[in-house]
């Protein structure tokens, strides 16, 4: 067994998200960050590569020259690991199954619903590894909510409730972190519904193991001069004829990352937030609530597979990330990673997000959700 | 200054909310519970007078009974409370209106919104007071909340998020509590909607200070062979043009009476739970979070004179419902109670009632909310 | 079975625990307060009659006045219930239980330990019922705590750590309610010890069953130019063996009345804090943390017996405060109470206090707790 | 600007610290773990190699011969870390000190206090950068604390509570983690005061800026045939008259890692929990509390400078441990790091330790603490 050896495309000076999976793809020492096109501008890709401390050489200013230098290498990198804004994951993507390398992206799949068909098509053909960073179900107590349900512990499914609370966009766009996520032509049709709110479908689909089938949207642009949604409501119906409701906002002043969900089957209910990441709550019906804490006796397999420190001693973002990558490299070692969000979860994501924002526009009522 | 006399309508044997009218109206010592029309059966009357220890030759078997035998006691009762399923409380409202007793009434107003509208116009003749109890607004935080939103606290409106989840209706329903709350005979048109789904309704007007204007239902009967909703949620716009998402629920399993309200502006946001309900947070920009406690130097005198206690010994729902009454009371006196509910919200109340019960037949869409 | 007739003693303009006494005496109706010597001052023992919206012709300027006019009524009252500063506990008690009244007094039992050995022997002589508030124990789930670990819910006793935090001393005193406890003469030998430590050490003993038999004092005046304790700190051994830490302060700034305790066996631990009182954390040794609520099935018969509201409606100060009321009126009729504090309890307390102080003083180390 | 390479001694297989020190240093990807002594077994040196992912052959079997090859090697190590039991500490130390490397090292510094002397004097000599891992100071909102504590932001000092309850050594000890913690060859004189004690004396030392220099103890073997403290609570006293309690224990069953921390000045209070472990609570005096949140507006640059994730995204304890690498990374670079818990920190800890446990022997009192 050898550490996996990773290229990244984006993740230059500024980003957020770029250095979030180098932090997550290395942690667990399975994998490294040995090159990248962190920018298409050769000296900032250069200059990304000193702030991640990688040799310089293998800082490159295009895909074609990273696929090339890297192929002719020993040590080349064994995949790509997708980091830019959403209109740039299909052509990133495509290039590098191209170039026989898998890929692991960060989410929304692609900026648009036709370009996730396409990938999807892609991907099938090439054969090649593919995942999607769903950071929230990296959390052990997201994977013990979703092996907990599907033994049957809260009975059949009727009710969902999952919010993504943010307030950073609620005055107008600053910076580059908030500039490209409400300009349609890098972000796609979605703002806050493809920013957060499929996370929370994913969260949602996850948890549950039931597909969201029909939905109903009410999504608006509330700062003044945004032409993309901030503020998302989408009610849910579920295969098994639950019933959910979906909560995203960018506008909600004060609040940072909120993720959090609750689900209720016909015995027991379950809730889960990010704030209190290492605890999971199962509400009885004599009124008992029962915790369960990482690190401990109280949870499963899945969920002690994927923790580190012993109870008490939180882990946070950065360790459910890894958690995702952990399976990434698990998958690329031909090992079974059965939590590992793919292409077809990046699918269902761009679905959502293309039915959320059509069934908002004019008001539309109920839509299928297909995919 | 004396106690006033309160003849109560209702809170029978096996009655739930009839003793926490009691409780509250005694509380601050303001007002006496001293006859009642507890059933219209006169023996559990009697037996309901014994339970409440007051003078058994003041269990009435009938409203006119009461009102006569009252009439000619020199400490007779000044005014009704009633305290009965929702089929009720128009007729027992208008025949106390009638011998010219003033009103509370617990919520919600009536059990369909013709009979609402048909009290208000009687009220309005009457030229007595009225008071509905919508119990969250006697919280002193909750005051405090609407008090600081009005004068400027978090800026524009921009998003409310109102919540009601319990679970205890979650199987078909068992004993005297359930039974009325899911027969649409006693109930009214709606089940869940009606019976909590309107208290979050009015904390939402309440606090906001702003009116919805239209609305979006999504209610159904979950659990198998109920004919009134047991799940509700509602997308809500306000005259300023606020989004708003309200859910309520009888069958979320394991939650008990966890109402919440959170409220954004363009400036900042605040948070409110019954969970915790002596501590309000307000949300600023920069990811400070502000919390207030009751009982400290940090409310307004509008919640410092809704307090018992002193900062850290936690008040509770007895003590909000009796702020209710104590305005009640107030306004028997002739005094100004701003806060008190009166028959202007319970029509509200009932408007939002019979608009969601029919924006959500058939998937009707948005539906205008007037009153 | 009719209400209870309860005269007060102290209570007047401006005092803060003659109104609770009354809203938890009068809360379930058994009792009612109906005369008192609010103060020793006839006006201003008129005035507060007035406040309290009683009869002025019961509001005495004496005891001597109280206990000759009441008896002399047909309804005169029943007990009394002694709120003044500690100094007047020993006389109010001594001249009422010489009248023939049975006595609910506040904590702390006396001003020193040798007065409350005299009232033990007078009450002992009297044979009438007395009871002491000790808040504390009249929550229900503080009564959960105790019935579990008497029936073996956390295997032997090994450690217990209690703790009442405040600090509205923590500058100078200023204001009627600080004044007197601040002053030896009224307050007796220990200031904060006296005034929350006591409460934290009767309710260390309540929960666990176990007497306190040697502690370790470290207390001091921190605020410069008191003569009293504001921050005490007891090391306590009970007589199973087990260990204990008693922590009380009015200086910590910022905290209102922060009651908690918990408590460890060798086979799981249980948490509850006044700011979170109707829910009980039990934790068990597998990471498990089980949270019982009050209003729900998963409470026993003792603490349900003392809840008013449903599960998530909830109850506060004035209602554990009232249980405790209950209790007395229980005993009054000649029924079972076994959760009533009563001299037994208080004169623990006292001698609580007075050990505390002596084994603070010129660090004399570890001293026997003996009553 | 280079990676720099840590050679570490322990940590082989089964360890718990080991691990979680290669994860803190590599997360910045400053330091990379490229060799180790992980064990005085070869083989087991070799197996743990095999699961850190590093060349084997730079996996040694004892100090010496680490030395020697890494001396010869160009990418030799530049620093070691030492996470073996307690007793190997000095030994470790000391040799690498004399092989010219900078330390770091795991806590408590040593065994005894003779030996933290003894290796103060080292230190000094070999005049190397030397780092001890005490956590706690490694989270942001620690730091935080620290620096407005130090800006007046509440007054004058007057008390501290620090907490440290675990409950894993609730019963006799099993597992390698637990079994060379109870054993005084090993450990030491302290148990649970030098394993965990020791941290918050530190803490508390670290955050409020002022030095304990008197302590009462009192520890216990709670659980039968132990030899060393399982269960500690310790009075304090600080340079400037402040009181301090501090709390420890390993038999609190259910309890896992629950440090935390209150102090209190003249104008305002905060608390600190690793529970909540990204907000930290300003008491002020008028009953408001502020809560601040890591990855927002609201903290210092001190704070900001040790976080990687935007507010609501929880950093935990691996972050923490990683800041305290990143601390020592910056003074091997020669650059300030004021934060870094070094030599001076080590012998006061173990001064703490050696004193508490004095203290505690026979009842023995107050004890100055000296270093």
């Amino acid at each position: 067994m050898r550490r996996l050896r990773m290229g990244m495309i984006g993740g230059g000076p500024g980003a957020f998200i770029g250095p979030v999976h180098r932090f997550a793809a290395e942690l667990d020492r399975e994998i490294e960050l040995v090159a990248g096109v962190f920018s298409s501008n050769a000296d900032r890709s250069s200059s990304a590569a000193a702030q991640y401390l990688i040799d310089p050489a293998r800082a490159y200013g295009s895909l074609d020259e990273m696929f090339a230098a890297e192929k002719a290498r020993e040590d080349g990198i064994d995949f790509v690991s997708i980091v830019t804004p959403n209109h740039n994951h299909l052509p990133s993507a495509r290039a590098a199954l191209a170039a026989g390398l898998p890929v692991m992206t960060d989410k929304p799949l692609t900026a648009t619903l036709a370009e996730a068909q396409e990938l999807s098509g892609t991907v099938a053909k090439a054969g090649l590894p593919f995942g999607v960073t769903f950071t929230y179900t990296g959390y052990p107590l997201v994977r013990e909510m979703r092996e907990r349900i599907a033994a049957g512990a809260i009975g059949t499914l009727r009710k969902v409730v999952v919010e993504y609370p943010q307030g950073w966009l609620s005055q107008p766009a600053e910076g580059k972190q908030a500039e490209w996520r409400v300009d349609p032509a890098q972000a796609g049709a979605g703002g806050c519904i493809g920013d957060i709110g499929v996370h929370a479908f994913n969260l949602a689909e996850f948890v549950t193991g039931e597909k969201v089938t029909r939905l109903l949207g009410d999504l608006d642009a509330v700062v003044p001069g945004r032409t993309l949604d901030d503020d998302c409501t989408v009610l849910l119906r579920f295969a098994n004829g639950a019933r959910g409701v979906l909560l995203a906002s960018q506008i909600e002043v004060g609040e940072l990352n909120g993720t959090r969900i609750r689900v209720y089957g016909d015995k027991a209910g379950m809730r889960w937030q990010q704030d209190d990441a290492n605890r999971l709550e199962i509400l009885h019906a004599d009124g008992r609530i029962e915790t369960i804490q990482t690190g401990t006796d109280a949870v499963g397999p899945l969920a002690a597979a994927r923790t580190r420190t012993p109870g008490g001693h939180p882990e946070g973002y950065l360790e459910a990330f890894a958690n995702i990558y952990r399976d990434f490299a698990a998958t690329l070692r031909g090992e079974d990673a059965p939590c590992l969000p793919g292409i077809a979860e990046g699918l269902r994501g761009m679905a959502f997000i293309d039915t959320a924002v059509r069934a908002s526009a004019n008001e539309a009522g109920w839509v299928d959700l297909t995919v």
